[in-house]
């Protein structure tokens, strides 16, 4: 076969690249992250004909955070790199992604087929003549793999890898050789879009994993439904709703879950994570004898250090692969199925539904001279945000701070709590941010604020430069407070090690190319600083950057980061 | 077994920690490169007491490309990472290393082995149980993989892998648990230093590779020597100038092997590397009857395209672990023992030595005015550079652009050809920069000297904080030249996609913490600019960072790069 021939039997021939793309697309994916290489570039020219917009990421473990951003905002996300140097610096990304449940398309452009097949000894090689070496380092963090090498296979390859993306909520792995770029493959096929239907669950045992879960519910006397990260990244939030709307009962959010449910409905109850939590939810929650508990992730991160006190015998866990009631498991059996038949068919006669604890607000007042410790700043942020913001969170102060923090409606909180690598939100931020400008389409984006560490935003300083470039409205508030404070608690609370050089971060939008028009930089030293910085008209409703230093104490940390660091170091130490 | 207790048979029981970090120092090692982590953290507290200073990277990636330089320099390099985030960030700078026989030592900290048997749900993780799924993923890229999970077989695995990463010469993986980290083994083994003495080549088979060597030396009316980056990789560098002492034959470089020879040697040649050759060079090399090729690594970027033409019946190629003369193979012979044995043995009547091509000097003068372009940069480099200085070169115009610069005696030349991953220089000057630093203890360190690509800095910018942080004499210039050059050559001359955002490039230096004093920052923008900067005596002298803008043509690169590009191109075009 020669290259641009199309063999008789496609009756509407379209080049590989074209195809990838326009699927994409299909699937609601506008801009697609990564950076050139050379055995990338010619696909890459396809991105514009497909409405696909490139990002050009400063590198590409950044622009594989900021996929995964943009995914856990549009739903789906993209990354291009090329084979080995881009792809291998994007893995650590990538596993977050996987570790997480965030559907994310990694596209590696790599060596022609020929290239492959006569060994040849190329750059971005480990000079041993193996090409696959690199998919196979990615196979454990991708829920499929698919290798385009015979165009007569890749319509169907591209169409399942993308459908596994999204069912399993999780990356795929698509190497993509620089001569099948421009093969031709069925397009007629682009007129139907892919299916994404979930398999039904099978009716039988379905109904009897609904019945189990009715009689319990309508049974229980303190029932509490407790939402997970799984079921934002599984899609049943609509469900959560019905559920709660139908049943009043009171609704918690684990750390991860955070912006899972409408923190203004009557029924939520605010953030449980073991004897991390505010001492009404921990009773409620421990208390209860039944525990609704949805898309649960139960990493040492989002429990307080494995502090959860619950009773399995008071459990219901739904998941998106399988249920479990009590001790009675049901694999295979997908919660939203279970979900849809529970709120039609519970009886709300039956089901006794508690009022939610109820939430303290502090008192607004302080003294504007008083340092910003993290006790006040986070239930300080509660009146700073709006309607429809986007709050990213680092892994540090700012993800568990954050916990404290009562969002008003439609709030939508990103944090990477169970992978937990440093540096991930600036690029996630980078990447909501874009997500929310593709979808407001000429109209005002959504707001995302990041809440970043100075350690960790050492790690991921320059894709400031990419939100510049692309005119993202962003705030982004840098904790300075010297250096790895989470490390701090679990372990060298004055060790050099958990040092980091001072910058003078508010001067980095400047150097990265912003003006004081596209990105405007603040320093906040108390209280009284914030307090007027976070009143100011112009701050909150300017367009693009607003870059805030914001100086907190070194020795200072939520309690929440406390108590889990506590409980981490100690296990890091138990000896036998 | 209970912490800290020895048990009966050790006489001079050490903590883990202390006795690997005091081999590491036995190896040479001054400074281990990495970030803390709370897998890792524990065992930091034991580098002070080895002698070993921690470098505190910005990320982990830049970290590992740092060791990677340090390697280069000093001979061994280290880096310490944490579980999963950030052992997999480093991971394509360690793909670098192992491509290119660079022997760094990955220590990374993960959880204890009681965790793991538990199979618990931590951060960091996939969510999956696995606690070997990112060891497995780093097997492909070390020569060597470690897991310290019992302490009697601890002391064996560590001098054996610290062993292997020497001899190979490639990168090895040690998992260490955060519960061994306290663990005794016996400290008397270190009171004597690990073997490294290269295993003999068996005697007779070793003699008749040198007979065959010594018969084609003898008759050989053009032979000529092309020594390559094993040469250096793999320590031979002694032997090749002692043979070339003696023999007077005339002695080329390739690319990757810049800087291996002394190019004020009367016998140097320049640099061979096919089609991009000086014609004289090309003609000698392939005019020659016999090319005794030491530590050749023909990848496409070190041979301009594959564009090498020697016969394989005129050539003899030894490795590191193998020899081959014309077409017979002889594996498992090692270069170093057979090159001793040619030296002793050679009968220097008998060799031609035809004296190497002249190497043209361009003239000095040029108008001042006159744009700095990649054709008059690297021939006037020549006259900056100064004995012993170490240049570090970017993948792109910079990597191609050395090739014409004739270098003072005793230079150390680092560039990354084989793998080629854009950013990996700033890092590996970082680390090649303290490696002299640490060398010179408390005298002046050779000055390093990096030229940098705008597109490449990007990828990995704030490692210049690590520059400044640790006092380090460097000086970098980086080339403003709008984007990806070396990509525009390959495709896509004017596309967006190789552009990248506009920095204010001289302004990060300070932001990162640089002061006038320990970080200056310079711009030159035509070649009356730059003759003055190079003569400046202060920026020559003067100790810690400068930083120059230096601008040159978007579209302008060396000719050698152009070639290298254009075969590129052609071969992801090439279909069947």
């Amino acid at each position: 076969m020669s290259s641009g021939v199309a063999t008789p039997i496609l009756s509407k021939p379209v080049d590989v690249a074209e195809y990838l793309f326009t699927r994409l697309h299909q699937l609601g994916i506008r801009s697609v992250h990564g950076l050139p290489g050379d055995f990338n570039l010619v696909a890459l020219d396809y991105l514009p004909k497909a409405g696909l917009k490139w990002v050009g990421n400063c590198n590409e473990l950044n622009a594989a955070y900021a996929a995964d951003g943009y995914a856990r905002v549009n739903g789906m996300g993209a990354i291009v790199t090329t084979f080995g140097v881009g792809e291998l610096s994007a893995v650590n990304g990538l596993a977050g992604a996987y570790s997480e449940h965030v559907p994310v398309v990694h596209i590696v452009g790599c060596p022609s087929t020929i290239s492959q097949r006569s060994g040849l000894l190329l750059h971005h090689m480990l000079g041993n003549g193996d090409f696959n070496t690199f998919a196979d380092m990615s196979t454990p963090i991708s829920c499929a793999v698919a290798k385009l090498t015979d165009p007569s296979q890749i319509a169907n390859q591209i169409d399942n890898t993308l459908r596994e993306c999204y069912l399993k909520s999780r990356p795929v792995y698509i190497m993509f050789p620089t001569d099948m770029v421009e093969k031709k493959v069925e397009g007629e096929r682009l007129e139907t879009k892919i299916d994404l239907d979930e398999p039904a669950n099978d009716v039988e045992r379905e109904d009897y994993v609904v019945n189990v879960l009715l009689k319990s519910l309508h049974s229980a006397k303190k029932p509490v439904v407790l939402v997970d990260a799984c079921a934002i990244r599984h899609r049943v939030l609509d469900e959560v709703h019905a559920f709660i709307d139908k049943t009043k009962l009171p609704v918690f959010v684990t750390p991860m879950g955070k912006g899972a449910v409408d923190e203004t409905h009557a029924s939520f109850g605010g953030v449980y994570a073991g004897t991390a939590s505010a001492p009404a939810v921990k009773d409620m929650v421990e208390g209860s004898d039944l525990v609704i508990s949805i898309g649960a992730m139960k990493s040492d991160f989002n429990t307080a250090g494995f502090s959860y006190r619950l009773s399995q015998l008071a459990s219901i866990d739904l998941h998106s692969d399988s249920c479990t009631v009590r001790y009675s498991e049901y694999p295979g059996i997908r919660m939203k199925g279970v979900l849809r038949k529970v709120i039609q068919q519970l009886d709300v006669s039956l089901v006794t539904a508690l009022p939610p604890p109820k939430f303290q607000e502090i008192e607004g007042k302080s003294d504007p001279k008083a340092v910003i410790n993290q006790a006040w700043l986070w239930e300080r942020v509660d009146r700073f945000l709006r309607e429809g913001d986007i709050v990213v969170t680092e892994t540090g102060t700012a993800n568990f701070g954050i916990w404290e923090t009562r969002f008003p409606a439609g709030v939508t909180a990103l944090n990477q709590t169970l992978w937990g690598s440093i540096g991930w939100a600036v690029g996630a931020c980078q990447g909501a941010a874009l997500a929310t400008q593709d979808d407001a389409g000429k109209a005002k984006a959504r707001r995302t604020i990041l809440f970043e560490g100075d350690g960790s935003f050492q790690l991921t300083a320059q894709e400031v430069s990419t939100m510049i470039r692309h005119n993202l409205d962003v705030i982004l508030f840098v904790i300075c407070n010297d250096g790895y404070t989470i490390e701090r608690y679990i372990h060298g609370m004055d060790a050099e090690y958990n040092d980091v050089m001072t910058w003078r971060y508010k001067d980095l939008p400047a150097a990265f190319g912003g003006t004081e028009e596209t990105a405007k930089s603040y320093a906040v030293h108390n209280r009284g600083e914030l307090e007027e910085l976070l009143a100011d008209q112009d701050f909150n409703d300017r367009k693009g950057l607003r870059f805030v230093e914001l100086y907190m104490p070194k020795e200072d940390a939520p309690k929440s980061l406390i108590l889990t660091a506590e409980a981490g170091a100690k296990r890091n130490a138990m000896t036998e």
